[in-house]
């Protein structure tokens, strides 16, 4: 039986995420909770080898479908050999990238249709959906700055080229924001490292609060 | 634009299938007509590469609906890769196996269900669908011992238990049949190999006078 609270952390690169669930992750540990901090493949073996089909350079030829449904099996065994276990055991699972991910990216941007994407990853997934995702939104310009930055570098023309695609992704993100209210939680990615996350930490705290205890 | 004919051929082992659409490809090869033999993965490196996690003896944790979306990425890629360009190229592709072999086997016999299997497929293959499928019936019973006897041994006690399994098998391939009687022939392979072929052959050359040209 399912017990523990599952929490998805979407948005785009250089959003600050990553690092803003990982200092999340030990400030509830801190409070004695249990909490497992993870993103697929993660470490399950199975997934890890579709991962490596996805990302063999040598597969140029890989259709896009192929890829969705790749990305789909992947999720599943993550989710079969990972996920669930840990949310039976109580815990909080804070999962970097999920279904949304998929909607957003090759569901809206790539083109494939919402719908469509979700039709392969609802047999992935079944019942477990996440309780709470953080959809950490910031203006693609600011995520791509922040991203060169951390490189060391500016930005260039390529990368501006792939601003069209980001905008797209934030558009899918924002169709789910809508379409999904109760579920996924806005958190505005575009103030400062500590902002961000105070608001992210709020959101998290009062879903707590407000449900099931957790371990 | 889709000009040639897609025959996809269903069935359990010992069957026959096998061998009967070898020699049909080299009759209507013989013919004059441009022939594509195949089955999944066919050849196909991204397929191939699937296909080896799919089958990998170490992978004992896969979850079945995992499997299932790893069996449609590599249809989907044999389809974009090798099907589709060979019926735009107006030939006649006999696939061995397709969509119902996973209706038959996962979707029923395995209890995913067909409904569910069926839409991860569809986002697979989209309106590619076979022309005519030429579904080999037999008792499980009577396939088995064919299978047993090439082997050089006896049905045992594990082949037995199987049936069971068989059985379930043979009762999705039915469910299909009568679902779609317009696309799927049934031939009746409990009969000697010469019986079979003919019965084979006269659907494939009654759907070729019936339809479209083909090269």
């Amino acid at each position: 039986m399912r017990q523990g609270l599952f929490i998805s952390v979407e948005g785009p690169e250089g959003a600050g995420k990553s690092t803003i669930i990982k200092k999340m992750a030990d400030e509830l540990e801190g409070k004695g909770l249990s909490v497992v901090l993870t993103r697929e493949p993660g470490g399950i073996t199975i997934a890890e080898e579709i991962r490596r089909v996805i990302l063999d350079p040598e597969n140029t030829a890989m259709d896009e479908r192929t890829e969705a449904l790749l990305y789909a099996a992947a999720r599943r065994q993550h989710l079969a050999e990972k996920v669930i276990p840990s949310l039976e055991n109580g815990s909080i699972v804070l999962c970097d990238r999920f279904l949304d991910s998929s909607l957003a990216y090759q569901g809206h941007a790539r083109g494939i249709g919402m719908e469509e994407v979700y039709s392969i990853n609802k047999f992935a997934i079944g019942d477990t959906m996440p309780d709470i995702t953080l959809y950490f939104d910031v203006e693609p310009q600011i995520g791509l700055e922040r991203i060169e930055k951390n490189k060391g570098r500016e930005v260039n023309r390529l990368d501006l080229e792939a601003i069209g695609f980001h905008e797209r992704v934030r558009e899918g993100y924002l169709m789910l924001l809508e379409k999904f209210p109760e579920r996924i939680k806005k958190i505005d990615a575009g103030m400062t490292f500590d902002e961000v996350y105070e608001q992210a930490l709020n959101v998290v705290e009062l879903y707590i609060s407000e449900h099931r205890p957790v371990k």
